[in-house]
């Protein structure tokens, strides 16, 4: 069994897109980052996005409405931002205040700053195989994950197991798509699915992004898959300060014997979700400066 | 063996759209059919689009514009129907000449009047499951005899045998949908997967949209199965006077014993492409009346 590395493999990205960003003359690439309010994981991936941008030499511009802004302010915002020709991506930090609507703001963001990948055409463009269009950071860190690790889809049997809208259908999308690294059979499985297990043993490669904790177990699965976990819960746990510890999808104990290669969590797809944020910002000022 | 009689089901929701549309004071639907030069099959395409529209009350505009239209007259062509407030749905007849761009053309069409639904924006939605989107009209058509035929997907297990943009991807999405009727387990096969066989016989409901006459065998059909053939093929055939016979993706005369149902063709998902065209013209009626 091989541990996929996504802390190795995100730092490997992040040192070529800061050699990359060298070679820029004048204006760098700038990354808006918009969190509302003061929710403690929005401040603390919104730090982490910042300290990543500024080492690969990205200018990030921070702003901080407050939880108070109405959705019409927001939209505001956003086409101010959309228009500022220095500005290259555009991520508005989920989650927002219930009184705003989520789908809609992320549609807000001009389709060529949509470096998160939200905005309805940028998906539209991961199913017509569009290389102009940005694809969401998870399902993008997934490929990239699994393309640094040497696993070619090609010919292979995708299972996903979960449907969302920005881990299973991008993800599934891109496994289909006929360029090399891809071209996988895909299979969609989600709460629904009648006799899963029977499913999930027929992965070569296993993506579980179904949200919840430990559950593929080893009878899911085939010796020698490939299973990448993209779970992030919370589980209680008395042993730890914090009173919990954290779980991927997957029940790891049991599982990794099995596998020919798989991601541990912390440290496997996590990981690349900023790295593959700035890859978009990068692509997103390339784009812009060759209109 | 029941057949799914795609004829009848057309017709049937072509009354409901005549009966729907006598209910709109003042103005009609209007369909703008664009069919550029003399293909034949374009021709016979655009003329029985403009018959099923005459027949249930909707107008059409036909605009024909020579072959010899360049790329910047037919965006600017396009460009007046979406500025035209009389026009709800525009269709651009496919094929296009070899010096048009299709993909580029098609996305022309302003998303609320791509009734054909081969803008990104609408695949977009089809994916975010937004129903203001318009559904490519075979795809659409397809879950339409589902429904119509008592198949409900929820638990069920589709095989989807093809990726096209126009077919395999948007069913795929569509039977992957949240909503009643929908709610499948979706695999996505192609002409690079292994071992097909083992994973057709595996469907409940098998898509066939590979585009090969007659690829589909006994073999690779469970008994009971729901099979929808997508395939229009053209092979030799001395006995006609054209000298061919239409036949689907499926090989009818050894699989249709094994189904629960299946759609012949011609006569299955063929005449409900037309109808589903309507339909969406009279949905972007509605919607752009409710702006």
């Amino acid at each position: 069994m091989e541990l996929i590395d996504g802390n190795h493999i995100a730092a490997a990205l992040v040192a070529e897109l800061k050699a990359e960003v060298a070679t820029f003359p004048g204006r760098k690439p700038c990354l808006a980052l918009v969190r509302v309010g003061e929710d403690p994981a929005s401040v603390s991936y919104v730090r982490k996005k910042e300290k990543t941008a500024a080492e690969i030499g990205v200018t990030s511009r921070i702003i901080l409405p407050p939880i108070t802004i109405t959705q019409a302010e927001l939209f505001a915002l956003i086409d101010s931002l959309n228009a500022d020709d220095d500005v290259d991506g555009i991520l508005v930090q989920s989650p927002l205040p219930k009184h705003i609507e989520e789908v809609a703001t992320f549609r807000r963001v001009a389709p060529e700053k949509d470096v998160d990948g939200f905005n309805t055409l940028n998906l539209g463009k991961v199913a017509q195989e569009d290389p102009t269009g940005f694809v969401a950071c998870t399902p993008a860190g997934i490929m990239e994950l699994l393309a640094r690790s040497g696993v070619d889809l090609k010919g292979q049997h995708v299972v996903v197991l979960g449907r969302s809208l920005i881990v299973g259908k991008p993800i599934a999308l891109l496994a289909l798509q006929k360029k090399a690294g891809a071209n996988a059979t895909v299979t969609v499985c989600h709460s629904g699915t009648v006799n899963l297990p029977a499913l999930t043993r027929q992965a070569d490669v296993l993506i579980a992004a179904i949200g919840r904790a430990e559950f593929v177990t080893a009878d899911m699965v085939k010796p020698g898959a490939v299973v990448i976990d993209v779970g992030i819960n919370r589980v209680p746990d008395d042993t730890k300060k914090t009173g919990y510890r954290l779980t991927g999808d997957v029940h790891f104990p049991t599982v990794s014997p099995l596998c020919a290669k798989i991601t541990p969590v912390p440290g496997g797809v996590g990981p690349m979700t900023v790295a593959m944020l700035m890859k978009n910002t990068v692509k997103a000022f390339r784009q812009r400066a060759t209109r």
